[in-house]
């Protein structure tokens, strides 16, 4: 019998799906996930054979070939300079190949950033809260302590991180790095505009702090994108985090760090921090799988992927404004106003915020999925400290128009019945 | 500028892979990579069908099928009942699907289970020394502190394991697990008797004490296979890990750990380690790729995977004993008796462990490849540890009959000549 590895993040997930499980009919906003109805089985060969069929246009034997895909293949990844090719046409990023590292998702990405970056128990890691549960998750896995800097209700502000910065400063703590989702972000739903992105790299620069920039919804959103911080960045202040989970399929778990920052090591020669990633990614998953980065490859040479991602980041786009239409019909603004209700209204992304008067925790999700029928995810489980003991996510990416429809009914009458209750409680 | 994650090891596999490319005509006995004059191309594509067929053929709808290839998945993978089925049929290991976690490698495997059950500062894991390097980097990604207990020239006794663990005990840590490759160890050469690996469980059980039991060449080497440690243990002291590496492919990343130790959580509930394995997976890699786990099955479903790689076990050990057969004639007994050189005889797997009377350490390695064209291992760097100086690890497995008739005959002059400087020096 040995002790448990305790987290309350991951039984507060469990609880979720068990909560999923208990009232299998209930419409739920909770998941991330992507909507299937564009993926075809077919497609996995089909980006598998044209990946290789390229390869031997290039002149790549049977022998390389083989070699490739079957054996141990470099840590880094074998197609960084069709990540680099890409980025640079379609992402205005122009890298070198060399400061790529292709990961099992982005997820294994901030796991080899943060091991890169924290040394000793004084450095620290920021990131804008609430915040996606992958990068406090990692940091506990290598018990990283990490310093939330509060969104406001329009997002994040410099000033706040610059705060927070001084603070940890003048506490004798390192802040090394600053983990943000610029656009549309998870759990918020908040985007960054083009004079926050250019602060935050002055901020980044003036107190040598790495912005981490991860980027999983931009090209599944619809409307004009806005440069990420990477492009922008003259002072190799940002480390970018991607993943082809909503861009191709979460299955594959493709994903990658561009990481061009110049580091020295023990002996006083220099490299790129990319190389620090891939020494560890060595021992985390040695590689990344073949077949992964097969087909990452030969989706991308299906075309460029913001215009393969036109009509999912449409669909997208219509459900988060079927969402916002919905929620409008039935908690018409006087009526929120007198409620104590209030939403935000992204323009993409899989994700929108929500406060109510009441403690939305997990009681208050077990009576909505019982009373109700209708699942969300309580906001205070993405707060790595205090918070959002009062705010709500609702995830509209999975959802069917009439799952919508109906589901934004069944919401409301549980915020009207949840509100009455805190009312007579109060 | 940020400070580099410095590692001797590491530092040495760079030196290994510089050497390599800096002297493209010799012969390398360094590289443990599977031969791959097996492997087709096209062979990725029929398992992926195989088992998208299989799927079909048992109900599985389209939708579903999307779902289970391009969505996320179940962190501890869906391919976990086709793995206990295999591993009773083939393996005589018999073990619920729920207690196996499917990973990125053996690699992830072996991190997940080490954070799992490393909690504090005094918590210890003990190694088999010298060492599979994995097992080490893993718990240097970690912080984790690790305990040679050294082998000797037969390989590893359970008495010096079980002195260790005292010794540990005596110093107030608590030793939690002991990782081993019981069969054609990696880089020893070295197989545990029946009689060892009953020792050992029983020392595992009266201590408290995990063993991690590493099984990579077990089903590509020939002859009779011994029992696993997992198949022997009654007491639940044994986490199995397992890569299909060497019996698919590398490139696929397929591995697993069986973990059907009970645990206890702060609740006071109790579950499965594998449940706390999938846990911290998904805080690394979230999942195992769709297309990784599709491979690995429909591999699986093609027969019995200890069968379908007898040509292969067949191959290695021919090689294995090619190498054996050479050295004895390029270095006879009386020969080799009069210069103090030794080494042991493997049945199988891919490594063999010489004696030299000489440092044999980057210098010589380096003296080796610039003039004598041949390439091998210092054995030192698969100490954690002091040790090894005298070691040459040499790899069979990758090399055809003729560059081993090559290889040995540099290898001899080589020590010949080495072993004369040596003497002159002293």
């Amino acid at each position: 019998m040995h002790g448990s590895v305790s987290d309350p993040l991951l039984d507060t997930m469990n609880f979720l799906n068990e909560i999923t499980l208990r009232y299998p009919d209930a419409i739920s906003f909770a998941p991330g996930r992507p909507y299937d109805g564009f993926f075809d089985i077919e497609q996995i060969f089909e980006h598998l054979r044209r990946y290789l069929d390229r390869l031997v246009e290039q002149g790549v034997g049977p022998q390389q070939l083989r070699a490739q895909m079957y054996q141990y293949g470099p840590t880094a990844g074998f197609i960084r300079q069709e990540l680099a090719d890409w980025l640079r046409d379609d992402e205005d990023i122009d890298v070198p190949a060399e400061s790529i590292v292709v990961t099992v998702g982005a997820q294994e990405a901030m796991l080899l950033v943060l091991r890169a970056l924290v040394a000793g128990p004084d450095d620290v890691v920021l990131v804008a809260s609430p915040c996606y549960v992958g990068i406090t998750g990692a940091a506990r896995v290598l018990d990283i302590p990490v310093t939330p800097v509060e969104e406001r209700a329009d997002g994040f502000h410099c000033a706040d991180l610059e705060a927070a910065i001084k603070a940890e400063k003048a506490n004798g703590r390192r802040p090394r790095a600053f983990y943000v989702v610029p656009e549309h972000s998870n759990p918020g739903g908040t985007t960054m505009d083009l004079a926050a992105r250019r602060e935050l790299l002055e901020v980044a620069a003036r107190h040598d702090v790495l912005v981490l920039e991860d980027t999983p919804y931009r090209l599944v959103s619809p409307g004009e994108r806005l440069p990420t911080l990477k492009s922008l960045d003259r002072t190799r202040s940002v480390v970018h985090l991607g993943s082809f989970s909503k861009t191709l399929f979460p299955g594959a778990r493709g994903g990658f760090a561009i990481a061009d920052q110049v580091v020295v090591d023990d002996a006083g020669g220099t490299g790129l921090l990319a190389d620090e990633l891939a020494k560890i990614k060595s021992m985390v998953t040695v590689n990344t799988p073949s077949l992964s980065q097969a087909a990452v490859a030969g989706a991308l040479l299906a075309g460029k992927l913001s215009e393969l991602n036109a009509e999912s980041a449409d669909y997208y786009g219509d459900a988060m404004r079927s969402v916002l239409e919905h929620l409008d019909l039935r908690l018409p603004a006087d009526r929120r106003a007198a409620l104590g209700v209030s939403w935000n209204a992204p323009t993409g992304g899989f994700f929108l915020a929500m406060r109510v008067p009441f403690r939305a925790d997990n009681a208050a999700l077990t009576r909505s999925a019982q009373d109700f029928g209708v699942i969300w995810t309580p906001m205070q489980h993405f707060y790595p400290g205090d918070g959002g003991h009062h705010g709500i996510r609702l995830s509209t990416s999975y959802l069917t128009p009439a799952e919508i429809a109906e589901g934004t009914t069944r919401l409301a009458r549980f915020i009207e019945a949840e509100s009455e209750r805190h009312t007579e409680n109060t």
